[in-house]
């Protein structure tokens, strides 16, 4: 009994010390294809499966005006067959295989992946390249599938009331910026999309020099580069991937509110997004400080907001903050208050405006900032050691203007950001005229 | 003396009797040339001078995204020379001859007029004709022109808070529709403009099937038809325009504010836009109704909000209201007021919202109905006594889905309004979620 305690210490001990080292510890080998399809091979051979994916360097910020929802729409066809493969054969092979796959798109990249046996990785190369390039759609099928996306926005989004402010929030953040629209696409350009839609965005997008093909697992460097010559290197580039060209975002000079009235609502709910820098576009370890920021506020039931409003004051049901920065062209700093039952909104968007005005004056303790940082670094470890998570780490890295040996490495950073990083990143950021704030109100008498 | 007085009192009386049907006489001749140019001729020889005018159907709404500003920039650069004509040659002839000439562009046109004695039309045809196919631009005269441009926007926008705050409100308006960017164009973008672009923009939306060639004064149809013929018949179409497809606005579904903070501002401002339909997106006369409308809630000193803040609250400096429909996809009804000195914005906003919420119970009484009504015929009645008001009624019309004679009979209309077109339009389009409401403060600790 006492040895095995004695153990576990110790292990927790190494643990807590190894941690930043292993984490650092993800081999990746990265190389190109003769027709531009960037390759990367992260081995790791605990198992015998391998995740595959292909990234599109498209998302629905490249989307042109009045066709918003495009980019998914096509997502969801490319499941609809090509000339080798008739429609659902895709799927059939994979799931006759034992594997499993799915696809998603946001606002930066398209991607597909398939989780598989590990000597199944060259049928699924088979599939994938094939459908880079031979996609067949007809109006018999992409009719009906019109219909499903536009049921799949109903459910997600014009049924659920918090969505529906979200994507509001998102509408009154960007002025000029593609990000202001919904990646699923407002409901009235949905309706409108075709066929020759769909088919001029694969023509424009899908070519092998703006895919990144990412393989995790039980497969080595040379493996992969043996099968993805022989399925993927055969393909002839279409076209050269000009620069992703997207508007720049004004620099915001107003705040903004957007209220919504929502009989479906639960109950009354507060949430705030500052437009702030993404990984990809910040300077130096502003990101990193935000990311560790929006910690401290809000994750966890140690964080500032879940124990001012929740604990201590009782004011709030839930309070949480957060930081995406993995985008290509910005991010957003967000907090969130949602009153309990008969307490006021307003009352609980003061107190986290109180909260967020003393880490302006005051900045955050070495303490707070050491809590998060060993929890980021602890999370990180468990993420690194899941395949699938290393594969979509460096695919996002890779279509959102990143290295995917940065994202592995953001530990180093994160030792090295201090209380005066994340100071500087609050007050350059967590301005109100950067913000759009978004509330949530079941009945009407209480708007405006 | 007496007969004088009587003489002016039964003037008066026929005035008002005789207005409305004045107002219908307004003499319309409109043809097409062979190469799909639209024309309109407004004959009136009160004075030996014309107004020539040619408007373009395209405006800021048809850029593409990220262009902000080319629709405008390309106004400037129109004056630059062309093949036959040197730089500067324009303006010099039009001097010479005693004219004057400006441009203009919107959301939904562009247009150049000169204003000259009658005899010198034909040449005016000869500079517009030549210009809508030979401009010549080189970087010599883009580039400064640039400047020029944004040294604009500097002056009418950047150091406008009021008209910042009027942008972040349109901003916030349109969550899909391009009528959320501004005219003159985003600074981020504007800077960026090239001769490239602008090339391109006159090439695609430059030709004589997508302009409209207005006539007033001191011709008759037959004389500009010949003329018409002869100068801008003679070019050849270029290409055939396409439907102007402006993505649609999704239904608003949460009322917006903007709060911008500036201290170059005098005071503070409250404006509430509603998104409303323009007359030509209107049913019925729900665009008369909300014109007749705006006028009883604000126009000038008898109006509710100038009466009721200005004069009986006195805790406003100014108040106003007013509905803009002239546009092809769809109008706004605004609302104004601004405090005095020492009073609060928020009660301004707050007795706003009485005055609102009254009429949309209450409706407004068949007394200020007919006064506004009244008002707006004999307004009407000396714009269309003004040459160049009658071209511009003709071509706003005609590039924003409407036909000149239904602008020139709108009174017709504006007699059949009712209480009830009113109080419907009102129940329709005055509503909170419709709305974006601004806020300008001129210091900070005011804000949010």
């Amino acid at each position: 009994m006492r040895a095995v305690k004695i153990a576990a210490l110790q292990l927790a001990l190494i643990f807590l010390i190894v941690l930043p080292v292993h984490a650092l510890n993800v081999e990746v080998a990265s190389f190109k294809l003769a027709n531009g399809m960037q390759v990367v091979v992260i081995p790791n051979n605990r198992a015998p499966v391998v995740t595959h994916m292909v990234w599109y360097r498209v998302g629905s910020a490249d989307e042109v005006s009045g066709k918003s929802g495009l980019a998914h729409f096509l997502e969801h066809l490319m499941f609809k067959g090509t000339t080798k493969h008739p429609p659902g054969e895709f799927d059939r092979f994979i799931d006759i295989n034992g594997g499993e796959g799915n696809a998603f798109t946001t606002r930066d990249y398209t991607a597909y992946f398939q989780r598989i046996a590990s000597d199944r990785l060259a049928l699924m190369m088979e599939l994938e390249a094939d459908r880079m390039q031979n996609l067949v759609l007809t109006d018999e099928n992409v009719l009906p599938e019109l219909s499903v996306v536009r049921e799949e926005r109903r459910e997600r989004t014009d049924n659920d009331p918090s969505a529906l402010l979200s994507e509001q929030i998102d509408a009154a953040m960007y002025t000029a910026h593609p990000y202001g629209k919904p990646v699923i696409g407002w409901m009235s350009e949905v309706a409108k999309l075709t066929r020759e839609d769909a088919m001029a965005f694969y023509r424009a997008h899908y070519t092998p020099a703006n895919a990144v093909l990412v393989v995790a697992g039980d497969v080595t460097p040379e493996q992969v580069k043996v099968l993805a010559e022989k399925y993927y290197g055969v393909l002839k580039n279409t076209f050269t991937p000009e620069p992703r060209l997207r508007t720049a975002e004004p620099d915001p000079i107003a705040s903004r509110r957007v209220t919504l009235v929502d009989a479906r609502a639960a109950s009354p709910v507060m949430q705030r997004s500052y437009l702030a820098p993404s990984y990809a576009t910040a300077n130096g370890r502003e990101a990193l400080a935000l990311d560790l920021l929006a910690d401290i506020l809000g994750n966890g039931t140690q964080s500032r907001l879940y124990k001012t409003l929740v604990v201590d004051q009782k004011i709030a049901a839930h309070a949480a903050a957060w930081y995406s920065g993995d985008q290509l062209d910005s991010g957003t700093f967000g907090v969130y208050g949602a009153p309990n039952p008969g307490a006021d909104v307003g009352k609980v968007e003061a107190a986290i405006d109180v909260i967020l005005a003393d880490v302006l004056t005051n900045g955050v303790t070495q303490k707070e900032l050491d809590r998060v940082r060993n929890q980021a670094i602890a999370e990180r470890v468990y993420t690194l050691d899941n395949q699938a998570a290393l594969a979509r780490m460096a695919g996002v890295a890779l279509t959102t203007g990143l290295s995917a040996r940065s994202i592995f490495d953001r530990d180093i950073d994160i030792e090295k950001v201090t209380l005066d990083d994340i100071r500087q990143a609050a007050e350059k950021y967590i301005v109100l005229k950067r913000s759009v704030t978004g509330i949530l109100l079941p009945e009407t008498q209480t708007q405006n």
